[in-house]
């Protein structure tokens, strides 16, 4: 089978290992190495509160050229206050040590408990290990795809093949998920690699519209973290003409990227704690995008809502309701509400519809809710997922 | 013991009982009845989307005199077009046919299921009886209180009893509660009764300040019902002249009010869907009210300290990064977070605490979450439950 993992691009290098930042021993540590230097692209949260790593990554994402990523799980580098710093710098500058480059070379992230200060002499043996274990291999990939992973249930990695003049150009990403995905965040962590020559205005363009279209559109519980970070790293070394413009071969290659980023969104969406369903809130009949956007997260984000759908359960009134008390316009006597293809409210009337078909709507892995406000023509969506008492078992039960 | 419910203050008879909209065969039909004419004041649920019963009793209090108010639970009357709206006002053309006043001056509320036509041949019957049982006796009161259940587990009643000019005046009430309760809403239904001689304005006054400083701090799910209604009658019969000016005794009044409402809201909180703890959340340091009133409610929505306080879990962590989130300014380096009396957060940095002390701490039946943002002077507060599984299967076995 062709490599799944973030190592199918030309010219990186990966590793993922325990270091023992969890109790568990399981996978904690992982380290990304473009031997060439890559072009960087990244978002951030826009939590106010933000992880030491975040800090630090932003300033290196400043540098011309990268030439490595190192992450860790089990512990998010979140007020820690002026260790945190430190800890975060001296992580970067540990592997920037180990692999011959300079430390604003070096991107970050950290993901997992807040409030306690990194266990760096573990780190630091971690560092030092992994960049002894760089491989190109798909294992390789595998093994920094599960070094990511918090309360995951099992990694997730994606890939997009695309020709651009004439030449193979490869994307591939890895992401973790879990709890904590709410909107107007970058993402959990998420990293990406591709081969494609292009210049960091037009990969950063890129990156903010697939994101846009795909992990920003997905709410697990409408929280956002204090960590969220997506990279996108280009070798450049498909062997093509560099793109500098939004030509064609522009436009194939953010393509490609948003259907990675889709791809690794709705993994995450049903790998998501506690979930066993996941739905897409489409709302047409909006007086602007962002109403749209407003409310198809209000359907999504409303606990009763995300409630019915874990029990099968056709309640369409509380869509209704959740729409109603957002922020978002709407004309309660044009409201229409559709599961599927079934309508089961229109023009602010029940409409009649036999309710065994809706509840086996409601009741499959993935279904579409569409919402009409009734008000102009604008239209968005989002990804949601249903709320179990797993997602409370998980969350009640997970100690500091 | 004396009269702890809606009869309490002079002039009221009310009666409550099962009519069969409930397929339980439990109590879902209540009539009050003031015979002399009430003032009224009346506050309803900010939603885009009400119901038909919202619509109606929007109107009618603008009457000078009430005479009457019907309330049925079972059913929301909502999303039921324009037959709902036809039902709505048959309600209080029955109740008016049956206490010989006219139907402006009957009062509305619906709660339950949404998106289904009320039964009104059971309603028209039950309207009927109702008025014949009329009583003023702490039972009758009871019995009103049980029918406006829907998955409360216990009737919640309260009194106040203060002393104006020298005569007595009592203040009484009842509340259903249990989900979707949230902020920027009256409330769910609540009914409060007094014997007050005071003027209609200084009455609706009161009622907005002692609600905006109670029902509209609590927030179960931060959900926005189609349907909250809170409604306060004077019979004005205590015997001393009317208050008209916002003089001392208005000030004892709207003392007694604001305690009355703080009862029930915190009697809704201990009964809310699956809740085992309440929380305060109280907000400092903020650059305006606004914004401590956002910091705190988004604490208290967070699904995640939710479920952390359904866990005994002191994790500040989460607390953090819920007010990091909200549109709140805060000042990372300033933050400061306090569990009852103990910091675990200082200034943007991990406090050192007792872990035993905090697990206590928000183990309690109720504890206060005080965070200050560190930004200016603002304050203000809420309370919040914890998320349990017992809440989602609650909502996700409640089929339509």
């Amino acid at each position: 089978m062709a490599n799944q993992s973030i190592t199918a691009p030309r010219g990186f290098q990966v590793a993922g290992l325990p270091c023992g930042i969890k109790r568990s021993g399981k996978p904690d540590l992982g380290v990304i190495f473009c031997a060439t230097g890559a072009r960087s692209a990244a978002v951030f949260t826009t939590n106010q509160v933000v992880s030491a790593a975040v800090e630090v990554c932003r300033e290196h994402t400043r540098s011309a050229r990268v030439y490595a990523v190192v992450a860790n799980s089990g512990n998010a580098n979140t007020c820690t206050g002026k260790q945190g710093f430190k800890d975060a710098v001296a992580m970067c500058r540990l592997t920037a040590q180990g692999l011959a480059c300079e430390p604003h070379q070096v991107l970050l992230a950290s993901t997992g408990i807040i409030g306690h200060p990194l266990p760096m002499p573990v780190i630091t043996a971690g560092i030092a290990q992994a960049v002894t274990r760089l491989s190109d291999t798909a294992r390789a990939g595998l093994d920094f795809a599960k070094a990511i992973m918090t309360t995951d249930t099992r990694p997730k990695q994606a890939v997009q093949r695309i020709k651009i003049a004439g030449k193979d150009v490869t994307l591939a990403g890895t992401v973790k998920g879990a709890g904590m995905i709410g909107p107007n965040m970058a993402t959990t962590l998420c990293f990406m690699t591709t081969d494609m020559a292009i210049s960091k205005s037009l990969l950063n363009r890129a990156l903010s519209q697939a994101i846009g279209n795909s992990l920003n559109k997905l709410t697990v519980d409408g929280h956002q973290s204090t960590n969220d970070t997506a990279i996108l790293l280009t070798s450049g070394l498909a062997g093509h003409p560099t793109v500098t413009r939004q030509d064609a071969n522009f436009a194939r290659f953010a393509r490609a990227l948003e259907a990675l980023c889709d791809d690794l969104a709705r993994q995450m969406a049903l790998d998501a704690e506690g979930a066993t369903r996941m739905f897409k809130v489409v709302v047409t009949g909006a007086a602007t995008q962002t109403d749209a956007a407003i409310a198809a997260r209000a359907v999504a984000n409303y606990d009763l809502v995300k409630c019915a759908v874990n029990g099968g359960d056709p309640n369409w009134g509380r869509i209704i309701c959740a729409v109603g008390s957002s922020r978002a316009r709407v004309n309660p006597d044009k409201l229409t509400c559709k599961l599927d293809k079934l309508t089961v409210f229109r023009n602010g009337q029940p409409a009649r519809f036999d309710v065994k078909q809706a509840s086996r709507i409601v009741s499959q892995t993935e279904h579409t809710i569409t919402v009409d406000l009734g008000v102009g023509k604008a239209t968005d969506f989002c990804y949601g997922v249903d709320l179990s008492r797993e997602y409370v078992t998980i969350n009640a039960d997970y100690h500091t």
